[in-house]
């Protein structure tokens, strides 16, 4: 049984007939994620990888920059919470100016400043259509979890043609936080890279990658018609409904070879 | 072309070959609620009922617990908020209590306290399996902006028989907390009702629904575990996998009649 997991007693209804059975349902647990000693959020997570989980939000909220000025990472597991320490002089004013701002509002409801103050995507992304189908294919092979218990969200890193992590959560912008903390832990460059989801495009999705300076996304699902704009405005590339042998480019297609052969 | 869709150029990949089309994305628009002058949240939904979701989005949440308090509710849609006044002396406390402790911390995080704090349901829901059957199908049925778009969740409120109202959003709660919304505009008492939902079934949807008094919940989707349990401990019923002639019934079996029949 996995972590992420569990039993619990169920009444299976099918063809006409009730029984009691056991089933597998994922598992919900609440993570706090502490900076400098200011709790910046609960999350319902699903519970592995939370140290990746914290650190991935943090950035992703712009509450870190440097894995350099990272000096503690303590996930205490009798309390559900991850202990950061960040070294850096503005980290208390950030966090303030988070606090009152941010959270109320949509953690990363894009104002129109905010979409101006970034700055537009020119890393060396570069796709291939084949290679695109075989990610999404590998995405699927990879979800476990979802095929046991038909609950969870997967994202994948990519440089385009190989998988460099792979993770599944109950929510979808976790899976992504888990990505991005990742790969900050790990040193990973992401501006050559693309995330791989199963959930849909939103505008939330794409700002958080535009801030992280990853070149796009690629899902099984459907994208919003924000997220298209925002990712037009940051030159990344949109590609949904990307099933079998079939996708739909939105945004950045000038960024993917072979499109016209 | 409906106002919770828009129209976008996309580059459509199919068989070895690209062309450029034209595509139907669902829109994704940012609502602020603003109670009694504060700004309470900006929510990201589906522009269509916004009234509904802002009330209930704020019964969902505590701030609003009687519609004969409301006063006013003003949509101001170049502003894409929606303003409510609500005459109740504990009002600017609660608001207060819950912009301080509610938002950075996940919007429904069930802490135990408030778990024990609510109360049990006790209403009079019955289900009958071959109901659940003919509203699952109906729900697919309604569904047309997921038809169109793959993009949204759709909730339905019902009485077991029939539904009583349906909406579809961007936003799993917001879909749910439309349904809140037109409930308590509509005097229609909830503690005899179950929800019909396209989405997974996740500890903070139970929560929600265990505030607001409703009886259940039945999706096509997976449960997770906390919501389960939360299910339990209020009495209430959580049905997942309802997909044709099947459904996983992982709490509140007494409340469907004819299962063992």
């Amino acid at each position: 049984m996995s972590i992420t997991t569990a039993r619990v007693k169920i009444v299976k209804y099918k063809d006409n007939l009730a029984s009691y059975q056991e089933d597998i349902v994922v598992k919900e647990a609440p993570l706090t994620v502490c900076c400098n000693n200011v709790e910046v959020a609960t999350l319902l997570c699903s519970p592995e990888h939370e140290e990746e989980l914290a650190i991935g939000f943090l950035v992703a909220a712009g509450l870190i920059k440097s894995k350099e000025k990272i000096t503690a990472i303590l996930h205490n597991t009798e309390e559900n919470a991850v202990f950061i320490k960040y070294k850096d002089e503005n980290n208390q004013s950030v966090l303030k100016r988070y606090m009152t701002t941010g959270c109320g509002m949509g953690m990363l409801l894009c104002s129109e400043e905010e979409l101006m103050a970034s700055d537009k995507y020119n890393g060396t992304l570069s796709l291939e259509v084949k290679n695109i189908i075989l990610l999404m294919k590998e995405l699927q092979h990879k979800s476990e979890l979802y095929l046991n218990t038909g609950g969870v969200h997967s994202a994948a890193l990519s440089d385009g043609k190989e998988v460099i992590v792979f993770r599944e959560d109950i929510g979808r912008h976790n899976a992504v936080d888990k990505i991005i903390g990742y790969a900050t832990l790990n040193d990973i460059p992401l501006n050559d890279k693309v995330i791989i989801s199963s959930g849909r495009i939103s505008s939330e999705i794409v700002l958080k990658l535009a801030k992280v300076g990853v070149g796009g996304i690629i899902s099984r699902s459907a994208p919003m018609d924000r997220a298209v704009e925002i990712a037009k405005n940051f030159n990344m590339t949109v590609i949904g409904f990307a099933r079998g042998k079939r996708m739909n480019i939105y945004a950045g297609e000038e960024r993917i070879r072979e499109l016209s052969e």
